[in-house]
């Protein structure tokens, strides 16, 4: 087999950051990305060279195609921050023995909103056969996220806050809490999804939005005593919470959906309280856990997959030709996850 | 000897905290202290009975007696964080081997401006003869927080930031930087003490209050890159200079000389860039230090004293009965620590 030196993929019409903050889903793909043959690098040593079969729309890969995400874009490189694919070809004995195994992996080196993407073969996770394609395509964004906030949580001393909590990943943080033993008090800003995130596993669900929010936080707060903030929101509530939890708390952030700037209105409690802020970066973790633990947290995640225990919603699969024009609709009508299938 | 069940001492009229924002110094401490004879508690296990011989006036303590400090005041208690004195009981076997020990100590059991004080053993430091009593009486709060600090800015990968560095801690931390060769860069509010601190080993010296403060802050960021910000003051310069950082580095709050509430103005920062913010208390460290590490770091401090790279400038001593219409006054006047002397 000749492996290809071009793919057909969405690149980033340009590079760099934005000027100006970004909503969180832009209105439409078409001024960030195109469909075109872009080329594709050699494989160093330890790189892999992947056929994708399926991609999903990560809330961060909105943020990188607009560049309000942690690292710049570069221009005319394909978008897609994970997938599931075949390993077609090596850069050297690192990935030799991942050749014709499916994987699930990371767009590292290239993007995954392509017919072909290169990726780091220590980044790249065998797939059980049992583990479904959608599960898969999904599998390590959220699902090892999940895993790993809750084992910090878990670090920090069992019960925890988890807001933004009736995202996918919320969901997923609940379920593992509930079956991992630690008590979860998920913040929402709406009622709708209460009884369903208590059906998950929530040990409290707090809606932000309620006239009642702040009694109803100081009671949770009270009986559950979390030490662990996991946090996607990064605004003043998040900070007026954190500052409200009991000494060690500790605020890990990693995410930012909202745009305020909130203000640290009790810095003695750093001192006094033991407190600390903290960020999560999957990406950062994943090369830097210990093998072991890593491979643990994947056999886990993938036991989950497997035994249906947690499942990938889809809500829209679309073909790479369609996915410019389609995905934002599919996106804002969905609960499900918005899949591209190169 | 009987041992006494009464002292002496400068004890707090309020407990618990101020209900409104202190400044950093009162106009005076007769709203707060008065002179009287105080019971003495019982021994438990682990304690000792020091006679007083010398106790300084650090910032700390008048955050403490104004009640904005991060322990609440005890009503009728001494007031006073360190002091040296000779073990004159114990409440068990830990502390027997200190009785006729001059030691160092931190006033934990009671307060150290009175002429007894009860303290835990364990953080009661044993002094060499060398140590004069004016070092021997600040040997603790000041000199253990340089060392820790220091400890922590090497930890985190070399060169530091630290503000309010004309401070008797900040002098402190630049000569311990100096000796053990990492870069510091001293940030001060005025201009008075920019050759004294080179004098003493800062790298750069930045003036807060200068027109080019930002360029000067950005050059000194690009040419020494460092990795912690060993902060007293916590106001919104602060938190840009740490958001100005390179990736990874760590805001050490050790004070909060400022009333503002800094704004978190790039939290992407903490997921992206792996930066954090966390407190350092000497209160906390100390009994949590293993115990190689701590009785190095005090090894490090006594030795400082002892050959005389180290020296406590004493700006005025007074007689624990001239302490509260004294101490305020000679505190504005002095550069060097104002002392009781029980």
């Amino acid at each position: 087999m000749t492996t290809p030196t071009t793919t057909r993929a969405l690149a980033l019409r340009e590079g760099g950051f934005a000027s100006s903050p970004m909503p969180q889903v832009p209105d439409s793909l078409a001024p960030f990305l195109e469909l075109r043959e872009v080329p594709l690098p050699a494989l160093k040593p330890g790189q892999v060279l992947i056929e994708v079969g399926l991609s999903p729309v990560n809330p961060s890969d909105l943020f990188f195609v607009q560049g309000s995400y942690g690292q710049p874009r570069v221009q005319g490189q394909a978008a897609g921050f994970e997938g599931v694919g075949v390993v077609i070809a090596a850069g050297g004995p690192a990935g030799e023995k991942l050749i014709g195994q499916r994987v699930s992996f990371l767009g590292t080196g290239t993007g995954a909103w392509a017919a072909h993407a290169v990726s780091d073969a220590a980044l790249c996770i065998p797939l059980h056969p049992a583990v479904p394609e959608a599960d898969g395509a999904a599998l390590i964004v959220n699902p090892l996220t999940a895993v790993a906030l809750v084992e910090r949580a878990r670090q920090t001393g069992g019960a925890f806050i988890v807001n933004a909590a009736a995202s996918q990943l919320g969901r997923l943080i609940l379920g593992l809490a509930k079956d991992e033993g630690l008590n979860a008090i998920a913040v929402i800003r709406r009622p709708d999804d209460v009884e369903a995130l208590k059906a998950l596993g929530a040990a409290e669900v707090l809606v932000s939005s309620a006239a009642d929010f702040e009694a109803q936080a100081k009671a949770a707060l009270k009986a559950h005593k979390p030490r662990a903030l996991l946090d996607a929101v990064g605004d003043q509530a998040t900070a007026d919470l954190f500052f409200a939890m009991p000494a060690g708390a500790r605020w890990v952030s990693y995410g930012k959906m909202s745009d305020e700037a909130p203000a640290l209105t009790a810095m003695g409690q750093f001192i006094f309280m033991d407190k600390a802020i903290e960020g999560f970066w999957l990406s950062r973790w994943l090369p830097a856990a210990p093998p072991e633990r890593a491979a643990t947290v994947i056999r886990q995640v993938q036991e989950r997959f497997a035994t249906g225990r947690w499942q990938t919603r889809v809500g829209a699969e679309l073909p790479l030709d369609q996915a410019i024009e389609g995905v934002i609709p599919a996106y804002r009508k969905s609960n499900g996850k918005v899949m591209i299938r190169p």
